[in-house]
């Protein structure tokens, strides 16, 4: 057998389809601009158009002045950790954690996959549509065998399907909110996840990214809460404070055992997060005053945009879906509109061109694993309400 | 076979024995102070007792009230690589090289960690005496087989038990200047080791951490400009800067396919380095003017401490060993001072402790590999002259 060079884990990531679709979508934005003199409607963007708020700004400068400059502690500084406690506590109603439970990670990312390293070549599962960065960077670096479950079309968990999944697997992955759905898993739902994990000695990975990002007065709810052993969730500051550049998060869990194997992972990868950085973390987390009100005002125009895209899409024939819950995410079907016959590629990219030709960028949604291939996602978090009223009149121009 | 339950690769990563040491050194420090008085004196420390330079800071808050807080590109920031260019050009005399050979990484742990990660499960060695990540943390992870290669006594490089060994491995580490002997590579060795992994089809991993910690007007030289495909150079902020709490590093290699891999291990870790403290390190390494002034004045001092702890060890009989040019250590053999007969552990522990017992705190030799633990790290990257005179006299009565 002939040695690979490189480590093939490497080597067999490949590169979101979303970059290639943001690519494309910066050329073709040329060619329309001057065939219409108008500009393409990005959906395909994951990015948050709010600013950081000023008083996590403020902390970081105050920070960098005040000398914390110096290595950061192993696994996070004990500021952050009690930050990040007494949010748990706050609001998450999760209790009895200590430091121990709490490991710093650059975004959700680092926290993800450290989780997936952990796991290592062994069976890993988790609901499709899946967050496309599971399934292109997590899955071939940890050199996973991943089982995608595929949720009902209405986007409800068939679970006696997950049963039978979670007799194989040693690690399942949640995401809730969900990317590329939007669906928010009831408190019902994670529950009963969760037992079934641990009926069959499964880790739940839990991806709570999207967890302030919430409508209608709905909540969030983290497995963590159930106390259960066998719970990983991974947390970031990128959405709820609109810092995705800032590269902040982190993960908890009960188990002691897997938080100290991730302290070491996150020492031997980057030798810990940045050290002021956690204190302004801190602060973005610890002032309820100032968060309440920075990600109140970013969740109040989050739903107006999700209602006008949503109302938009009423007006199209053949498009119909429930009204998300979470996240900034709609991940429509357009079954109705793709001309039979069609298969591969071809029927996986039919919409997707159709609408960018139109001035329309969204992501098609094998981006997100092998089901759901007729669906694509809107993404609402960096455009406005009047851009959205634009691609709804572009989108009507094409589905009569 | 019983299968693991998690990754043995993240079971084996060991606790830097020096982390373990700062603990002793803590407590061990407040029974000293009991007992005289008197603090003990922190040569076991790798920290530096500089703040990061006021320009630095400034342009890491400019950028974070500038709104440099979204997603960072993929491998780096287009300012930041073009900074690392030009310092490259200025500072290391490297030319030829473009965007697509450089990394922005979390300090030079992530650039050397992600090369480690390349040559998972392959041979690789390094000089020893070697870097105690190197072998507790690096090692483990990537699963590979490390060979350590002794310098000589007094650190000259035997090269042909050095081509011996790059007959049979990928990947060879190199640490210039080296922690924890101090000793600067000169140009013709760093050159014939680099020719020797192109002869044997061997890739250098070259660690340049401490490239501007220079003494007496001499010089680093990296290999990078020597041109050859086989060389990945990994530089830090951390040392020139002060600035090891901001984790800010960069990879550097002319083999593009290398480069592309890393930007894909990059963006799965961490999805990216903190946007806008790229541009603070952008604006670190490209201020020519200010970096002189920070940088020149730390060697300055750093010069003035290796000065005066030398010639200490001058005055402390048995003890013999050339100055060395670079970094903040120096290594000193104490052989003359074990007792004949001890072994393992206890011969390895024996000059520490009884150091530590007069209150001076240093690093044994052996938590730097298997050859060399007669020998002792005294680091003065965050003692003053006072300090190191102290220690000195401690030395002085116990070594008579």
């Amino acid at each position: 057998m002939a040695e690979n060079k490189f480590n093939y884990c490497i080597e067999n990531i490949r590169m979101s389809p979303i970059v290639m679709i943001s690519e494309e979508v910066r050329i073709k934005g040329v060619e329309f601009k001057e065939k219409t003199g108008k500009s393409i409607i990005p959906f395909q963007r994951g990015e948050i158009d709010f600013a950081t708020p000023e008083y996590i700004r403020n902390a970081a400068k105050k920070a960098i002045d005040g000398g914390f400059t110096k290595y950061p502690k192993s696994g996070g500084e004990k500021r952050f950790k009690e930050a990040v406690i007494n949010k748990l506590k706050r609001y998450n109603k999760v209790e009895g954690l200590d430091e121990d439970n709490v490991v710093a990670t650059y975004g959700g990312q680092e926290a993800l996959e450290l989780t997936f390293q952990l796991f290592h070549g062994k069976k890993v599962a988790g609901f499709a549509p899946a967050w496309s960065c599971v399934l292109e960077n997590f899955v071939p670096y940890a050199d996973v065998d991943f089982i995608e479950v595929p949720l009902e079309k209405d986007f409800s968990v068939d679970f006696d399907r997950l049963e039978e999944v979670l007799k194989e697997v040693a690690l399942f992955y949640l995401n809730t909110p969900q990317n590329p759905t939007g669906k928010l898993f009831s408190k019902d739902e994670v529950t009963k996840i969760a037992q079934l994990c641990l009926k069959h000695d499964v880790f739940l990975l839990s991806d709570e990214a999207y967890e302030r990002i919430v409508f209608d007065g709905k909540s969030h709810f983290s497995p963590l809460s159930l106390e259960y052993d066998n719970i990983i969730s991974a947390f970031t500051l990128s959405k709820t404070y609109s810092m995705t550049g800032w590269r902040l998060g982190y993960l908890v869990t009960r188990n002691k055992e897997i938080a100290r194997l991730m302290r070491l992972g996150n020492y031997t990868q980057t030798a810990g997060v940045t050290t002021f950085l956690q204190y302004a973390a801190a602060e973005a987390l610890d002032n309820a005053e100032e968060d309440e009100k920075a990600v109140g005002a970013m969740v109040a125009e989050f739903s107006k945009r999700r209602d006008a895209l949503y109302e938009g899409f009423k007006q199209i024939p053949g498009i119909n879906f429930d009204k998300p819950d979470g996240a900034f995410y709609l991940f429509p079907n357009f079954s109705e509109h793709i001309p039979a016959g069609l298969t591969g590629v071809e029927r996986n990219t039919y919409i997707y061109k159709k609408l960018l030709e139109e001035g329309v960028a969204a992501v098609y949604g094998s981006c997100f694993g092998s089901h759901f291939v007729d669906n694509v996602r809107f993404s609402f978090s960096g455009v406005t309400i009047e851009q959205i009223n634009e691609g709804v009149e572009r989108m009507k121009k094409i589905f009569k």
